[in-house]
C-alpha cells in the first residue's frame, strides 16, 4: 500500500494558474509561490463581491479517539466528489503547523487519495505565513522587553506580561524559561513561556479578520500585560501594530492549493481549537464561497470544540451561514466510544458499536440545535460489517438525520458521491441557523449555555481564580466578547476519561482571559499545552531528502 | 528629498520573468514568489553550467564608521552602470535580516538610486529564506533538548551544549536565558544564548554549500555538544541532517530580483561578518557568473573582515577567481579615520583627508596583495570639494591604482559610469590570485599571516582559553580547517578606536571555536554580539502599513 506522500507524489498536479482559471481568476492577478501555489490579493476578492455566495458546508466530528476519524480527509474528499457530480466546489482548509510535522502527528493536508497537494511544501513552509505569525508575535514581545528596558515609561509590571513567545516547533525546553538575564545591558529578568505558533493570538486574528484595516486594529487590541498599577497595557500603547500588519500583510492573503483531483482548495490561517476557535480564516470561507458554488470547510477536533466555536464565534464576526453541517465518524471511533480498547476497534461488534452512537446522537443533537441542516459522513474501513453499517442506518432514521458511507481516503471523489449528493439535497433544505447565546449576556450565562446546551453538564464550577477573572474581563470592558471554552477535545466534557455522552457532570472554570484583539473570551477548563513536545522517536529522524530534493518519511 | 522607500515605491519594476528573459530563462523554469521576486531551480543551473564563467567582481570597502561607506549602494550602481556601458551584469548580494529592519539600521537593499526592489519585500519575509534557517537551527535545539528528555543515550553534558537557538529579530532579553524549567515534563533545564538568525551556523553553512548533498553532509557535521565524556556530539549523530535539509530545500534556491533600473541581481543568504564569513551563497555567486559576463559582488564590512573571507574561504570553498576588487571610500569616512568628528565630516578639510588617507592606503594594500587588479570607488557626497579629489587622485597615481567617483546614491547607473569603466579595464589586466595562507599550515601560523599581512599586526598574542580551544580543534582533526576571525570592524585592529592604519599592536586571540559544518575554525578576538538589541526609539514604532497595504516607514 502506498503512504501518503508517495499518493502525493505521485499526482498529476495542474499548474496553479490553471486551477486559478477555473475559478475565474486570472494569471496576472495571482501571486505565485513557486508553480503549485499562489496567493490571491485583495483585488480578486474585490473583483468577485458582488457575485452571490456559494452555500457553507462545515464539516466537523465526533470527539477525536485514537482510533481516528479522518475529518480532513473527508473534507477534502467531499470537495473531490462534488466535482464528481458536477458542482463547482472550493475546499477551504486550516493550514498545518511545521511543529507536528517533525513530532509524531504527520502533516495535516488530508489522507490516501483525498489530499491536498503540493504535500512536502504545505506541511513544511507553505508560502511563510506560519512564520510571518510568528516574526509579528515575536516582534511584539521584544517590544514589550525594550520597553521595560529602555525606562518603562508605561510601567509594565514583568510579573504580569501575558503575552508570550512563539516558536513554530514542538519544544518543551521553551515551555517555561526565564529571559534577560546577564545584566543591566541584557535586558529585564522576568519568566517567559513560548507556545507553537498556531497558539498564539496573532494566529487567531489573522484568521478572524476580515481586512488589514480590521486586522491592523485587533492587533493594536491586544491585551499585552499589566502595570504595576493595575492598568491594561494594549499593544497599541506600544505603537507596534502598524509594524505588526506590515509583517503580516501577506499572510493575510488566502493561499491555492489543489486536491489529488485538481479541486481548488484555499489552505489559510490554523489556530488551535481550544484556546483559539480552531477555524481556517474567515478572507478564504468567503473568498471560497465567492468562487465556488460549495465551500466545504472544517473545524477543529469534535463538535462540542470546532463547530461550536465556528457557529458562535466565525459565523458571527464574518457574517456566515452555514447551510449544512456534515459530521464526521468511524465505527472504530464510535466502538472506542463504548469502551473498546483502540487495538479492537476493528473487530466487528455491533453491540459496542450501538452503545458508543450515544456520542455520535450528542454531536447530532447539537448541530441539529443550530438550526442547520446535518449529514452524517462515516469514513468507512474494510473491515466495518453490514451488521454495524445497519446499527448506524437505524440510528440516523431514528434521529432524523441522512448518513453516507465514505471511501475517499481509499477512492478519492469516487468514493464520496454519495455523501457530496447528501450534503447537495441537505443544502436545499430549510435552514433556521441562530447563534447559540447573545453575546450581550453575562459572561457567565454564555459559558452556561455552552456547558449545557453543547456539553450536556448539569452546570459550571467557577474557581476562585476564574471568578476574579471574569469580574476583571467585565471590567475592563470585555464582557461582551463571544466565549471560546478551551477543553479537552476527548469527551463532551471536561475529563478526557469520559467517553460517550456523559451525564451528571458539572464543568470546572479554573481560568479565563481575553483575547481582546482575537475578540474572545477564552475559558480553561483544565490545563491545556499549548507548546507540544517531540516524541523519544521523532519524525525528523526519520525524514530525508535525496541529493535531487526527494523529500522521504513525511507522513 | 525622496527617501529610499519612496524612490523604490516610484520604481517601474519588470514582472520577474521580463528579468529572467533577459538572462536566458524561460518563464516555466523559474519559481515565482508574487510578481517580482522568483527562486531559481537546479534545472536552470544544469542547464547553464557549461556556458563560460563571466568576470567576478569583488566590492569591499575601508573600515565602516558613523559617516557611512555606501558598499551595496555602489554594488548595486556598478551593476546598474554596467548596463549603461552595454555589459551583461549580474549582481550578487546578500539578503538582509528582519532583525535590523525594526532596529536603527534600516533595510539593507542599497540606496538612492541605487537599490534592489521589491524594497519592502526583500525587507520583510522576501522568499522566506531567513524563516526556514530559523526553522532548521530551531529544529537541531528542539532535538538536542528532546534527546535528554528521552533518555540521554548519548550522555550530552547540559553545561556544554555549543549549538544555540536563534530567532530572526533583534531581541536582547534572549540573549541569556534558562530554558527547560517546571519540572521533570518539560525538558532539562540549562543556559541558552539565542542568536539572531544570521549569526546561526546553518546561514554559514547555506552559504558554502555548492548543493543538496554538500548542503546535507556539512549540516550533519555541525558540532553541537559534548558529552559528559568529553566527546563530541555532531548534527548527525541525532539523526537530523536530513529533516534540516528538507526544511531548506527551496532556501538553497537563490532569488532573482532586480534593481531600480530592472539590472537583474541575485539575493541570497547572508552571513554575520565576524563570526561566520559575510558574503552571499556560493550557489548565487556561481550562477552570476553564468548568467552574466560581470558578476558584481560585495562582502561584509571592511576588506579585513569581508574581502578576506572572501577571497580565502569563500573563493576556496567554491573555487571562484575574482577578476577585479572594488574598494569603497567617502571622502567623510576617510576624514573620520584621521579623527574628524562625524558632524565635521562634510566640511572640506583636504588636510585630514590626507591624513586618513592611510586607511584606504592599508585596504589598498591588502587587496593588492592577493595578486587581483584593484579599483577605489569614492561614493561622492556633494560637500567633497576639488581639492580634495585632487588628495585622492594623487594617492591613488603613487600607489598605482586606479579610481572613480561614484554618484550612483543621486543618479542611478549614469552616475556610476566612469567607475563601470575602470572595472571593465581592470578585468583585463593580469591576474594573479592566490589565497593568503596554505589551509594545511597550523591554526596559529594560519591566524599569524591574516594578523601580520592584513591586519598590520606585530603578532597574535593567546589567552590560556584559545590555547586550550585550538588544541581541541587540532584533536577534533578540524586543524585544516580556514580561518574566519571575529573582530572589531571599526579597526584594522582589534581595538575598535584604533582609526586610520594603527601600527605597534598585537592581536589578542581571546577564544577559537569550530564550525565543523561551515567548515571554518572562528577566532575570536572580542567580544562578538551575537544578537543585538532594539533601541530605545524603533524603527518597528514608525513603520505602518495604510489599508490599502501601502507601507510606511521602512528605511
Amino acid at each position: 500500500m502506498l503512504t501518503d506522500i508517495e499518493i502525493a507524489q505521485g499526482c498529476q498536479m495542474q499548474t496553479i494558474d490553471q486551477i486559478a482559471q477555473k475559478l475565474g481568476i486570472r494569471e496576472e492577478e495571482l501571486e505565485p509561490y513557486g508553480r503549485y501555489k499562489a496567493k490571491i490579493p485583495d483585488e480578486v476578492i474585490e473583483r468577485f463581491a458582488n457575485e452571490p455566495d456559494g452555500k457553507l458546508v462545515l464539516v466537523t466530528a465526533i470527539n477525536p479517539t485514537p482510533a481516528g476519524e479522518g475529518k480532513t480527509t473527508t473534507t477534502v474528499g467531499l470537495g473531490q466528489a462534488m466535482e464528481k457530480i458536477g458542482k463547482k466546489a472550493v475546499i477551504a482548509l486550516r493550514e498545518p503547523s511545521l511543529g507536528p510535522v517533525f513530532g509524531i502527528k504527520g502533516g495535516a493536508a488530508g489522507g490516501g487519495y483525498a489530499q491536498v497537494v503540493p504535500m512536502e511544501d504545505i506541511n513544511l513552509h507553505f508560502t511563510g505565513d506560519m512564520h510571518a505569525i510568528t516574526a509579528a508575535n515575536n516582534l511584539l514581545c521584544a517590544i514589550i522587553d525594550n520597553h521595560m528596558q529602555q525606562g518603562n515609561v508605561l510601567g509594565i509590571d514583568p510579573r504580569r506580561i501575558l503575552f508570550k513567545r512563539c516558536m513554530d516547533m514542538n519544544d518543551r525546553a521553551l515551555r517555561n524559561c526565564i529571559v534577560g538575564l546577564g545584566g543591566k545591558v541584557n535586558g529585564v529578568p522576568r519568566e517567559d513561556h513560548f507556545q507553537i505558533t498556531v497558539a498564539s493570538e496573532i494566529m487567531a486574528i489573522l484568521c478572524l479578520s476580515t481586512d488589514l484595516a480590521d486586522l491592523k486594529k485587533r492587533l493594536g487590541n491586544i491585551l499585552v500585560a499589566y502595570t504595576y498599577d493595575n492598568q491594561p497595557v494594549y499593544a497599541r500603547d506600544l505603537r507596534v501594530a502598524g509594524s505588526m500588519a506590515a509583517l503580516l500583510k501577506d499572510a493575510l492573503k488566502p493561499n491555492l492549493v489543489q486536491t489529488l483531483e485538481n479541486t481548488p482548495a484555499l489552505m489559510h490561517g490554523g489556530p488551535f481549537a481550544n484556546i483559539a476557535h480552531g477555524c481556517n480564516s474567515i478572507k478564504a470561507t468567503k473568498l471560497a464561497l465567492k468562487l465556488g458554488d460549495y465551500c466545504i470547510t472544517e473545524a477543529g477536533f469534535g463538535s462540542d470544540l470546532g463547530a461550536e466555536k465556528f457557529l458562535d464565534i466565525k459565523c458571527r464576526y464574518g457574517g456566515l451561514t452555514p447551510s449544512c453541517i456534515v459530521i464526521v465518524a468511524t465505527m472504530r471511533a464510535l466502538k472506542y466510544n463504548a469502551g473498546v480498547p483502540k487495538a479492537d476497534t476493528g473487530i466487528p461488534n455491533p453491540e459496542a458499536l450501538q452503545k458508543g452512537m450515544v456520542n455520535l446522537e450528542a454531536h447530532v443533537a447539537n448541530m441539529k440545535s443550530y438550526g442547520v441542516p446535518v449529514v452524517v459522513a462515516i469514513n468507512r474501513f474494510l473491515t466495518d460489517s453490514d451488521e454495524e453499517i445497519a446499527v448506524l442506518s437505524d440510528f440516523c432514521e431514528k434521529n432524523g438525520v441522512e448518513f453516507a458511507l465514505s471511501e475517499v481516503f481509499a477512492k478519492g471523489g469516487e468514493g464520496g458521491v454519495a455523501l457530496a449528493e447528501k450534503v447537495v439535497a441537505a443544502c436545499e433544505k430549510e435552514n433556521h441557523f441562530h447563534f447559540l447565546y447573545d453575546t450581550a449576556l453575562p459572561v457567565k450565562e454564555k459559558i452556561e449555555k455552552i456547558a449545557k446546551n453543547i456539553y450536556g453538564a448539569d452546570g459550571v464550577v467557577y474557581t476562585p481564580q476564574s471568578e476574579k477573572n471574569i469580574k476583571e474581563i467585565e471590567d475592563l470592558g470585555f464582557g461582551n466578547l463571544p466565549i471560546c471554552v478551551a477543553k479537552t477535545q476527548y469527551s463532551l466534557s471536561d475529563d478526557p476519561a469520559k467517553l460517550g455522552r456523559p451525564t451528571g457532570f458539572t464543568i470546572t472554570v479554573k481560568e479565563a482571559r481575553v483575547s481582546a484583539g482575537a475578540g474572545f473570551i477564552v475559558v480553561l477548563t483544565g490545563d491545556i499545552m499549548t507548546m507540544p513536545g517531540l516524541p523519544k522517536a521523532p519524525a525528523a529522524c526519520k525524514i530525508d531528502i535525496s541529493d535531487d530534493g526527494h523529500i522521504s518519511g513525511l507522513f
